[in-house]
């Protein structure tokens, strides 16, 4: 029974998934993902089968409540999961973010628009893709792409960057401009016509998460996959937490990759420097030391991680002002957490390589690209600029941006 | 009604202790030790009344199970009561671990000797001092002081080093060895005859954590006071990692207060140097930074804190070789989680000096002292070794130390 | 013959000193300074004899033309010089600054006024107090000391702060404002009935640098020990960056002197922990890579020192706009050596306790003075701000402050 | 006239090349190979003409006396140039790395074998590759390369790995062993028959060091091209740590070059986030400070280099027992300041991509390559162990090994 047909059996009467079983029937996949990551980006060969597997087993509703077909378990799992997927392919953990995004506003906002859609959608195994609120549009925030009004819908039109996962992705999200200036807000299968999603995303790390651009041309929206959006303001204005405690937690996964890693070099391949006291390089004190070293700062990210994730857990359900003051703690909370995992990470991949001598350096290995990959998501917006806005939060209560770019 | 007073009230059928109404009744009395940490530690002054009164609060059966006249609350909760004592006064904090110690072993402990009579003794206030299993005898681990037979008991003779919280004890716990080489543990009144507390610890910090000698002279130890030690190993040979994580939480409460003594002075005191581009050190780029930097690091010091006492709870109940292999794991957690918080806590309290200019250091307000308390807890035993003990089971497997000392 | 004779003896026809020579004569007295300095702390007990010694041996001269009496040598010489005395005491290096000051302005300034008196006084073995350009005033920079015009000279009344070095000081040099607003700079005898030198400087470190306040009470200076600043900027206006530079060797001294007794511990006392591979401490592999490091950083700051004094150095004789540019250079120069010391010494002073356990924290040893004197001579000025500085000079050309502060 | 006729015309009489001179000359070769470095990498694109005209400007000769036609300077006047050569192309200055040993050989040994023919093809510009001393032969140093004897000379048969600078290089240097374990080292023409160069090293970093294998088949060496080695010690037996030197001084110069980009991209490509109080990213307080930074971290890397070549100018001359511990001293020196080299430029390359956003990270730029050349750089021989051998000589004055791998 493949992982797909698994699904659609539990859909039918079978037992509802849980925490716990995804992760146990996904344990063999994110070996062979593991496995094969390093050549994958080489080949910049994306993992497609692996990834429907994945979605097949109910990754995307690990957070959702049982009673609604979920698997259940707290923000912390799903951020505990993540950081699992980041250990076998930082990559794929990314491209996952926009579907744990969708999978998160479905757990918190009981009004969500479209809720019950986008939630079936999960159930069944669907991947999502887009650019969210928080990456709409460069300096200025302007929205570009526009909207046009048809009979019983939009065509939209206009070329959307860093549309993460979208070649994994079922459903396509975006936004687009009427000409009297509302912004519609729109959900479109990925393969409808009218959507291009282009493979043209290539930075130093991070190379396989399909941040590429997306060409809409003339899409078709019906009104029942657009919201328009209003003026009001929610209660927590820092709804974009979560995204970025995502990329934290694709930190601390490459974190215990590099340890992962380590040990596996040290293990079957490293010899020690002529002068060390040891025969064998697991008996060499500082590679002992440096594994020890790399193994703290990997549990140091997934730590910080986890506590912040609780705090976001913790806001679910608070109105008001005190949703705002909690929910702006949780924002430096989790900025605080998220320069903790990208200082662990990056140091972790660096110290992965004093483990072994030039054999370690091999493009063979390609163990460089877990410090690209580190660095490349910690660039999404500045670690200075977090402890700043975290600093001004705790000597004067000035609220962090809303951005979603904080 | 004085914290006693609620205790004995208590006790007599009022509502029974939980952990969020102890936290609730400290905070005034935590306030007031972290006013007076300063000029405590300057004048030699142990705070006497306060730390009755947190005692008199319930503070030592914070872990204990409702039922048994505890307030509830995992080794998690008592790991973060720790880090807000270590917040407020570092030294009183640690003055408070051997009580803390009893307490652990009688939450994980069923078959604990004395437990009855110890529980009592913490549920009425008492605290402990001692030297406990992890310090019992310098490098060859010895022990010389000596218990004679007698009738009905033992006359106990000889001189404890590191006797932390002695002054504040109630109860005194050590062990001693009969003329037949066996091993003799007792706790007694700490005011008994014989036992005579010396106020000769000087560290460079920690000042008033009480660790002084203590000298036994034919001190009378009865049978039921005492406890002959057998041969049997315990399933979980690393009992002694709770005692590590409390020192863990030590530094993650001088990271804590680092923050705190950062956020007051900036407000209070700070004026930016003159070619700062800010008016008020509060708009200060870098002090803004560095502030969020020092967040950063008690947050992480926290966490680990936090996630790793989750894996010592999780030992509760399991036995036999899932236990070996779960202890070891946690202990190693334990270790790491140790490496991460002295480092955080080094940090954040070096950090702390650069939120202001020469009137930081000023002698008056003893910031120095944070750091001095991190460095000096930090030398319970080398984190080069912690870090070395975890890369060597990482690698092979090998089993950390159960000397109590890693 | 004492020191001081020996001076005179030079004097009067002995041959020139050299830097070589004056290094030699030193060597012991700095030994005897190094060996009670841990003392001398805690007993607030200045080294009066052993500081006049080193005066009369001519440390004073080095970096003077030997053809003016000097011991000739480079600005580099004096720095490293600076580093030698600040490893044996920090203090007292911190304590000579101002004379230090006076010996560059006169070998640097062949236009200085009143340069022949004062190189005469330091050929004699004079020391200078003073708060010189640099420390003046407060955020406004104003001067609110009083200098009222009488007969041939002033009378001068007012409170001047951070007078390094005072009690060992032969000679004062400070500023006033006279009615007019014209700022008058003089330098006088110390002992002068009209100065009173407090011993009020109290930091958490470098705490018998004799940073104090100076009382200045109708203090008579003459028109012949007076200068009257114009308004003419000199060609370069960051000569305050030798006053950084000083501070950074201080840094570097701090750095080398907690290698000294990293060294001397582990020799002398150090037991390796229980689970340590080695039996003895001076075998354990990570006090050994523990040493090493600390070695490594106090190299680093030394070099950087050593390198930013040669640009000083080709400063000299330089004019117009070349001097301008290579000027904001070497203060940047300055800067970024500065912070590579500061963090150098900081990072060595906390490593010096991890190649011991419990032991090495024992208050007799007072080891935590180091980290406490780096910590307090680092608090001159935000090392941020240095950075910030440095970046926007990379970045645009910005020029740095030219305040002395910087 | 082309850098290899000037080459021709000064040894035709033409005036002496001086350091300056040469450096002046040079200047523009390498703005050319700074410009080409990423897309060269990319291409595995080799400068074979920028590197025969910096061989024909006379680099070969910097360090050599004037009186033996070199340009004179010291070894801190070579190990400043390869800074420079490794701020345009690390891989380029990794790739003169055996010239430059042979010109330092040649200027420190008088009694070099083939002196006088080595240091006419240093004059002519010539380039030298091979396995010199240091790296000669795996974990157990063995040789396996086959020098059979012949009339006149050797047939010479093996295969030698990181033959570093093999395609640039017209000489290969190299050893071999004959039946009766007789050691033989050998120069001769690199484009001789019987020597193979091949272009497959491949390792994440330094990937243009043309540091693949060299297959020797049946080569020709004739008795004067070849030295059987004796069995007699140097005087000094750490002739090694120029070599080490060598690779600190690469290290500094892809700090320095992590400055320049920082400041490049800043000035033409960045923009602020939008949180950010500055409208331009050169007033981005962060982005300035990071600048600081890194060429604080730029500054030490070379300064710890140019003191500790030094070091090893300073032994020139000196003989016998002083000689040794001067060796010692130096060679604990080097391996100091290549810790600090190797941190500083991987925390500088690291800071690099802070300057900026997403932008920063894209691949067209490639500045994760200063990045992977530190990285390789540093994994030569193990920095732990650099600093555990300097510990241990500071303790006890335990010598270094004389592997030339340390």
């Amino acid at each position: 029974m493949t992982a797909v047909q698994e699904l659609a059996a539990r859909a039918a009467g079978a037992p509802e998934p849980t925490v716990a079983g995804i992760r146990a029937s996904i344990s063999p996949v994110l070996e062979r993902i593991a496995g094969t990551a390093r050549a994958r980006e080489d080949l910049r060969d994306y993992a497609f089968d692996e990834v429907r597997e994945l979605a097949g087993h109910g990754i995307g509703v690990v957070g959702i409540a049982r009673g609604e077909g979920g698997a259940g378990g707290s923000v912390r799992d799903v951020a505990d999961l993540v950081v699992e997927l980041a250990r076998a392919d930082s990559n794929i953990a990314q491209a996952l973010r926009p579907t744990y995004l969708m999978a998160n506003q479905i757990a918190s906002r009981p009004d969500l628009p479209h809720r019950d859609a986008n939630l079936a959608r999960l159930r069944s195994g669907a991947l999502f893709a887009g650019t969210g609120n928080e990456r709409n549009g460069g300096a200025s925030g302007s929205v570009s792409t526009v909207a046009r009004r048809v009979d019983g819908g939009y065509r939209v039109t206009g070329r959307k960057y860093y549309s993460t996962g979208g070649l994994y992705a079922s459903y396509f999200s975006s936004q687009a401009v009427t000409d009297d200036g509302t912004i519609v807000r729109f959900t479109v299968p990925a393969d409808r016509p009218g959507v291009e999603r282009l493979d043209d995303f290539d930075a130093v790390g991070q190379r396989l998460t399909q941040s590429g651009s997306t060409v809409l041309t003339d899409l078709w929206v019906g009104d029942d996959e657009a919201t328009v959006t209003g003026e009001e303001q929610p209660d927590n204005p820092w709804g974009g937490s979560f995204a970025q405690l995502y990329l934290a937690a694709v930190q601390a996964g490459i974190a215990a990759r590099a340890l992962d890693d380590a040990v596996w070099f040290v293990r079957e391949k490293a010899r020690p420097i002529k002068h060390s006291s040891a025969a064998s390089s697991v008996d060499d004190p500082y590679v002992r030391q440096t594994v020890g070293e790399i193994g703290a700062k990997a549990r140091a990210a997934r730590a910080v991680v986890l506590v912040a994730a609780e705090s976001l857990q913790d806001l679910r359900g608070v109105t008001g002002d005190a949703v705002r003051r909690a929910g702006a703690d949780a924002a430096i909370g989790v900025a605080e957490a998220a320069t903790v995992a990208i200082e662990s990470a990056l140091t972790a991949t660096e110290l992965l390589f004093d483990v072994g001598g030039g054999s370690i350096t091999d493009r063979g290995l390609g163990f460089d690209r877990h410090w690209r990959n580190a660095r490349t998501a910690a660039n999404h917006n500045p670690r200075q600029w977090k402890s700043a806005v975290a600093g001004a939060y705790h000597l004067t209560g000035e609220e962090p941006p809303t951005t979603g770019l904080f």
